[in-house]
């Protein structure tokens, strides 16, 4: 664990699950280093088996009362959000007296996926909580520069990455996705709500005849590192081979590798690039 | 037909038919107005039904020099497009020597959408025919400003299409499509290649609890007035109702209706409203 000494020396860590395999390889990560770990579990989000064998408590996103009492009960004093959380409507939120508290002083319908992040995290760093980025605690998660594995994108593939880039800044800045799958110049899907996992599934039958087709993963601008960063992991891998795509671009620094050696073998297996790009690249 | 006086004496009125209701709209409103037609169906794209009763010839969208040789030999000058084409990949596209000489001279993978549709109505124009925009042909085809049925959108319905206007048109600015569906101030769906029926339906799984969702559709910063406006018809009014969405939000002016009466009366029998919003409001 790189930035161990970084963490508080009391008290487990928080990991406040959501979806995907991010919060299962936070609490591999931490109980490889023989740290203690608390998970809140997400309803309708977080991984069963994941958190199964580690002390957790289920809740729901709106009873945020009930989640501060059971961080504090079991004296969590540093907290990691790990994993996707749809945003839910506010019928279906039900939020009790806290959470009816904090989006009274955030509002909610005028916040984007990554502004409403940002406020969670101020108000669990005002109930006392220090919120730690999950790249802290994750060795090698951070995808460098240029391909992973063997396959390196052709030139036609640049010129889509190059493309996609610019697009998924945009989409980025509006806060409505972080990825984009472009084929031979042309954007098939832009991600908002169904989520990556969803763009590449449904991209599949949007592919025009002939090469190509590139997934390209960004940060937002302005992205609260803390939550929601880019992440790709094996099931990317699959997903973008079964709907006949190229390759897989994402930024570089700023996306996480859930299960690098998976990714590689995967990638090299089903002849799919997958590189990072730094930001600064056309 | 408003704008009759316009169009040369001579010959019939060409129109190049692509996807959608707008060609059979075209035709209809030409035979109810004397004027002869010569339609050139675009294979994959064109309804059979749609062009079977008038004088007509199949072309594939790569093959321009047929195209053009069916015009001139039918003695066309006037040419109206009509309809959607989806964007072939150059794979699909199978281009003849006279499309690959256009193509080499535009370039292809740089453009989007609308930038192709205005180098082809260039690249008509410079082989001598005068391009008419549909709407010039269609009565009443413009959405006015306002409710078109017995529905309005009520205050959170109002605040959904403010924040999609906003969205459809950065997302317009980028050539990657015209319409949003945004539901409680969130982005459920962007349209890309998909088109808006494509959009529509997946947006019906990914409505949050709760009420409302509107679809709002946008005129292109820019975009080629003669081709590919945004249209609403009867279609988009049932799936957008079939999808769970409360209305249909589009830009006055830009947009054209296809059978007003169908589309009132699906509305205001589905409860939906449809409304058309100028560029200036909110």
């Amino acid at each position: 664990m790189a930035a161990d000494a970084e963490l508080s020396a009391h008290g487990p860590l928080g990991i406040i699950a959501g979806s995907g395999g991010l919060p299962r390889r936070v609490i591999e990560s931490c109980r490889a280093a023989g740290r203690e770990v608390f998970v809140l579990a997400l309803e309708g989000e977080a991984d069963r088996e994941a958190v199964a064998t580690v002390p957790h408590a289920w809740c729901r996103v709106g009873a945020a009362a009930t989640a501060l009492d059971l961080l504090r009960t079991n004296a969590v004093s540093d907290l990691v959000l790990a994993g996707g959380v749809r945003r839910p409507s506010l019928a279906a939120l039900r939020p009790d007296w806290q959470a009816a508290k904090i989006l009274a002083r955030i509002g909610y319908r005028a916040l984007g996926d990554d502004g409403l992040l940002k406020a969670v995290i101020k108000e669990l760093e005002r109930e006392g909580f220090r919120v730690i980025g999950a790249d802290q605690l994750l060795d090698e998660a951070g995808l460098p520069e240029g391909p992973l594995g063997r396959i390196r994108p052709d030139p036609d593939a640049e010129s889509d990455i190059a493309h996609g880039m610019r697009i998924a800044r945009a989409i980025g800045a509006l806060d409505i996705g972080q990825a984009v799958v472009v084929q031979q110049g042309f954007v098939l899907g832009v991600e908002a709500i169904e989520g990556t996992d969803g763009l590449l599934r449904r991209c599949a039958p949007l592919r025009r005849e002939g090469p190509g087709g590139v997934l390209v993963k960004v940060e937002k601008p302005g992205q609260e590192k803390r939550a929601d960063r880019p992440v790709i992991g094996p099931q990317t891998v699959i997903l973008a081979a079964e709907s006949g795509l190229c390759g897989i671009a994402a930024e570089a620094g700023a996306t996480l590798v859930l299960d690098r050696d998976e990714v590689i073998r995967l990638a090299d297996s089903t002849g799919l690039f997958v590189v990072g790009i730094r930001p600064s690249d056309p």
